[in-house]
């Protein structure tokens, strides 16, 4: 059987990989490690995961087939060009490796980038725009959630020519999107009875919209992203104000979307995009309205599964020949 | 002392509308109607009033100086023709004279407007601003609370002349702007732990909301309007995309806001709006970011009060003669 | 391949049902019925089971080979001695065959029963304590939500007789346990900032509790049943004070929960239970502390898993003579 | 006019009381100590509180009539001998002058108490029960909030000898009473979709509620007390499991209640206690059902202002000799 390790398994993107992971059919979590944690029961940290998850957190990965990289920003392109010399294919979810161009790394993270040289071959995982690519990739930079949830909404309007590259896209998430540091913003006195804006303009997943969307469509659009903190734990619902180019009626725009993603096992069109209908699960959901020339497209998922670990598993899926929906196959909760 | 009635106390703004009343200082609520809840105690039905209100529901107004109509659309203009006949000045929170504009009115409430006389001279009662025309009216059109945030939120650029019209309005309410009947999408297992945005581009605060921004402006905005309901009780936060037809740096924008609200007592300017800060109050906190050309302002109300019954109460105090503030004089919770 | 249908499969226990079954290897849904919307397919009703479950609702359930009967309480007891008569086996969610006893489920239910005879026959579907009796049945009466995790709770202390029979339990409710019904109690402006405690001492589950806590261990408990209402989704807490009969340090007492459910797939002992643990997952966690002579036992549960549904499925197993766990072998979200 | 000071005025206690103060009409706020925000305006930290409260936190509290200690535990009896020598009253919000008894403070709170002196002479701040040596003190304890919603709920009973003495508490808090600092168990992700149990049988409210219900009574109970974090931001719900000692009527156990806040202005008996009732408000609520010899009693607070700020406020008033209600007259929200 396959093996794989988890780099980084305290957090909240490790625990939901190791929770996805440990009843895929066809790979053994082998390891997981912790800079905190490691002698731990992996059970002991993530107690849902007793039954299921039997192994200690480690200080390092041993011998696997392919490695996710959950670390913080910054550690992940520490961790992965060792790996990659090693011949462990990696899917990283920190960020390290999702721009190929250097300076906007550097622009936006605020630090220099030490892997130039893995960067250049890294490959976005985002399966419904870059799928081919992500077969043949041995490391695979996992989308950010803000950024799965928008670029799934906008990307049949670009790739159809019709959409003015100035796009306001108005986001909001649950707190789990946040990770497990407690923080002034994710203090529920705080937050739980309010909704909270933030990084508005400056949000680091701006530039990742972009670059992907241009790579999908040929077109670069000029995004101002506007997150929001909104009391839910679970869940991301992305609106986005696309002006068109032409004159269409709302049943062909929808029309677009319908068959962008006809097919597709995990995105689907459908007329009220809801968080519920796609949470725990790998499940997306886009929607289009139009009023004029003046669109409001929307992607909901649920941001630990679609938008981080779940999306992380698909990549694996394809970079290992599996079958693409192998252990993820789960509606949403519905309720 | 000035006496007054509440039609409809049963409800959640006819409610709010009694406990903001019961402690104004200069201002006695001599009748509340209902027509469920006649003959009742109105401290049964509302027990937070309990010590506050000592009076039941009954079927009329009787004899007051000034009305509150909280009544569902429709019936406030039954009731209102017949209350001005009377003598009794008028303030409306149903949205039955909030247009002056007869076909507005018909083609986003559907019915037929019955008292075109009284809507000609009705006064829309945002303080802010329309101020003088309040104190002089007979017959105020409270605001709709998404309106209240949005208007208050877009007027500085609007009136500064720097806002190209087509603006992008993304709201998110509290559940309390749904009123106490019980429905599919105020449920809490269905929106509990969801963002559910609804009414796109069709919900009837659109009209309002361009109305007022001319009339104060001289400007036309064509407002694309999308609600979304939030899993908080109380508040709004609605969130306007406009983009500038001048080149400001952002704290020159910033100062346009300052200088629109400078002085006022429950209007106020600052960086981050935040719910918890107005909640439970009459205060409004507005603010704006830039991103090159392309602003994002912020309006953030307590939807039953500022958004409701607490600006029919400043509507009251302004056309009676009274302190603005008279009643309406505390901070918002903060936490 | 064996067949199952379910009988409403308009509400949440249905739709839940029909989202477990989905992805089930050894069963397959034939027929959903619904009064309301048979005829239309069942992915436009429950929109998160579109590519998971491809019927339309039907008026009939036709030819399956084990029923599943999620109506409301008094239509079950109509429609279950038909499919018994046609040799289908039966689960009934409704609460019409969890007593044995007519007079019980008369006094608490408020209506004659009009099936004594399969009635009679009905064994409780608490599979960790009556394993053996669901195997051999034809019909499974399947426990109430808040009788799960109670009874979980507080069958250890009982069976080793150590409890005194007065037990107090205050159980915690989230909204979705109300069903898919709008109500005052589950409006989210009424319940979203609160904790509602309602039916004291005079709920439904209070009889189910007694019954099954002394078919398992001899005792009758007199019950003292207090439910809340609390403002999650998902979940249930339920916190039982006992008083012990016998002096023993707390570790003695947690060793009995551990002993109780050792080798269980689905009930564990963890020393600080936790509704997040669980959710979304057939899983319980119970635990104990005690302070002298005073023991304080917790169960948590998903309501609509372990509380209904999940807990079906994991009946219908033993039923069929299937793997205990198929079909609910997957952890809960943690997160 | 009267003037306060406020040591320690940048936590949720400290900003609720300049809310409160802000516009109570017979006192002003002269100082707010902060050792974190000394210099910076009161109205940057609160933003709330612009317009209300025009001071900057300063290191000193000066010279005032009266002083409010909301300093973390251990800092208050450091401070308060310093204001007391200097003839200032003070009440203590930390919880260290509660208990006139050393050796109870120090096995609960684990410290030395530098002050027993004062102690000694502090009077324990709950006015529905020691409203007369209130209005004598130079110095009050404040009750805790979890304490004060219990005591009120219990009082009645135990006071008319009809209480078995062993009580279990189990009781519902909002969030925002665990304060401002940001931790694990208040991380909304954690919390938002749970119900925590913590401190089993050991929080430090539990000894308070006994040694104040013993003075009010005479009789001294054995409180089991379980705390819950619920995931709302105020409010709280203590549900205490009373056995009784003799054969009452449901109605006439309510009856003791009602007689025995009659005419209290804050704390009413209802049949149904509601924590929105309530909320914002210093009122409380209190209710009790019976199950033949076992009766249920609810008590109701915000946790902020009748289980903090604004009982310290209704002290004040009485040690001040103003009106009891003075600045706290004003209903709950309701909704």
């Amino acid at each position: 059987m396959t093996t794989v390790g988890i780099i980084g398994g305290t957090g909240y993107t490790g625990g939901e990989l190791a929770r996805i992971l440990s009843v895929h059919p066809d790979v053994e979590i082998a390891s997981m490690t912790s800079r905190s944690n490691a002698g731990k029961k992996v059970s002991d940290v993530h107690p849902y995961l007793k039954g299921y998850v039997d192994i200690d957190f480690t200080d390092s990965i041993g011998d696997v087939d392919l490695a996710f990289v959950a670390t913080p920003r910054g550690v992940a392109m520490e961790e992965i060009p060792k790996l990659m010399d090693r011949g462990i294919k990696c899917i990283d979810l920190s960020g390290d490796y999702r721009f190929h161009d250097i300076p906007t790394y550097e622009l936006w993270y605020g630090k220099r980038h030490s892997d130039p040289k893995n960067l250049k071959n890294a490959v976005y995982g985002l399966p419904e725009l870059f799928r081919d690519k992500i077969k043949g990739a041995d490391l695979v930079a996992n989308p950010g959630c803000y950024a799965t949830a928008t670029i799934l909404a906008c990307a049949p309007l670009l790739k159809a020519g019709i959409a003015d590259p100035l796009i306001d896209v108005d986001a909001k998430s649950g707190t789990s999107g946040a990770g497990m540091t407690p923080s002034e913003r994710t203090h529920h006195a705080h937050c739980g009875e309010s909704v909270i804006p933030y990084s508005v303009g400056t949000h680091r997943h701006t530039p990742e919209i972009e670059m992907a969307l241009k790579m999908f469509s040929g077109v670069e659009p000029e995004v101002l992203f506007v997150p929001n903190l909104v009391p839910i734990v679970r869940g991301i619902l992305s609106t986005c104000y696309i002006r068109l180019t032409a004159d269409l009626r709302e049943d062909e725009v929808q029309a677009i979307y319908q068959k962008q993603y006809e097919g597709e096992p995990f995105v689907h069109y459908v007329d009220e995009p809801s968080i519920r209908d796609v949470v725990a699960s790998n499940h997306a959901q886009v929607g289009v309205r139009t009023i004029g020339r003046r669109a409001v497209a929307f992607g909901t998922i649920d941001n630990l599964v679609k938008g981080a670990s779940g999306q992380a598993v698909q990549c694996m899926n394809l970079m290992l020949g599996l079958k693409e929906t192998a252990g993820l196959n789960a509606p949403g909760l519905g309720v």
